[in-house]
């Protein structure tokens, strides 16, 4: 089956969380925004297949499996799961690894709207102090808070190498990597003072990102550098010591 | 099978969105923390019940069926769906609903955002000029882009009397009633102005609140009246007209 994901082609954004799944499978699929303008790609071309999709999605990502045109990051990776190798079929497990990437999309969520607080609509020069407000109660309170959970799981795993779901991997383990590296490059301050505290998540993402397909698709120009339009920012004046 | 619900006894919050299903299914379930102290229930218990389940949740709800524990308003719902009646078995449908309910998740985050732009952690009284600019950026323009997208799915139904997945009703319509009901207790006047535009979201409200079970348990005492504890809250200088 060839995929087709329909994402915003200048920021790893939400689309990530579905182009690490497809990366660590090697699976075939078309980045069409990605493409060159003349080839279908751009901005441009995806606001216009968004409109033209049916039945019709809110927002991207968007992916197309044959007659399937699915939108929402966590139910693409939970129809892509199984098939991906990256979640066990039974519906209790599925069910659980679902849990886990909607608690990793409220944190997305989250780290999001420190940057933007007031509306998504407005510039962060537009809202920074609100912004800085927001962030410090981020920094202090909510990563802590999230990350502590994922630790919690890990820690209570037991077994030796497995991942959120008791599995070498699944996608959660993926996202949970791509937030890890999100925030470290949002509030790296923040997130060295807590590495003490989070060693399993720490060790996980280390996991992750040496199995040998994602760190080939990590080390490639597919990989979008973070950057100022994506969710995670640096902004310093968010990260203060 | 008798269901557990678990979730905070004194606001509808997220928890309703999992009562409206059971109560229009006319399910057998118990909302443990809505019992006598004495039996268990009340917000202390419960805050030691979720430390105590597994695998952890991050947040309630909590639903308990047999030996799974679910938590993630969506998942629980992703699982209810086809044993209660409220969502066809086939994934293609399924995954439809989901990703409804998922982009309505977001547009009730939004929603509680608005009181609380700045921090869940601090009072609203002590960010209301913020919570004044976040409220006019989504009565201005996500409650109309959230609308108007459910408005244009129901449009292209066809199907006359469908719900959002062009079944009679499924959680998601559900879901939709209940964030409806809930911007109206919050946004009043907004919510007025925008009536002529989304006639058939109205309508749909209306056909799910005459569904007897669903009507039975709107006018009964486990109906939590909104209040300014939970997600939508009136405070009419959100809601300047």
């Amino acid at each position: 089956m060839r995929y087709e994901l329909h994402y915003w082609p200048g920021i790893q954004g939400r689309g990530e969380f579905v182009r690490l799944a497809l990366e660590d499978a090697g699976a075939d699929y078309v980045d069409v925004a990605r493409k060159p303008a003349r080839d279908g790609g751009g901005p441009r071309a995806l606001a216009r297949m968004l409109e033209e999709l049916a039945p019709p999605p809110f927002a991207p990502p968007v992916l197309v499996a044959g007659r399937l045109v699915l939108a929402q990051t966590a139910n693409i990776l939970y129809f892509l799961g199984p098939a991906l190798g990256l979640a066990r079929e039974d519906e209790g497990a599925r069910l659980w690894v679902n849990q886990l990437q909607l608690t990793i999309a409220d944190l997305v969520n989250e780290a999001h709207d420190t940057h933007h607080p007031i509306s998504s609509g407005l510039y962060y020069e537009d809202q920074k102090a609100e912004a800085n407000a927001a962030a410090a109660h981020f920094r202090h309170e909510r990563i802590p808070k999230y990350l502590g959970y994922f630790e919690r799981i890990l820690e209570g795993g037991g077994e030796s190498g497995a991942g959120l779901a008791g599995e070498v991997v699944t996608y959660a383990d993926l996202s949970l990597f791509q937030v890890m590296r999100g925030l470290e490059y949002a509030f790296p301050n923040a997130m060295r003072a807590l590495a003490p505290k989070i060693g399993n998540v720490l060790m996980l993402c280390r996991r992750v990102e040496q199995r040998p397909r994602l760190a080939a698709y990590l080390a490639s120009p597919r990989r979008i550098p973070f950057n100022e339009d994506g969710i995670f920012r640096h902004y310093p004046e968010l990260d203060a010591a």
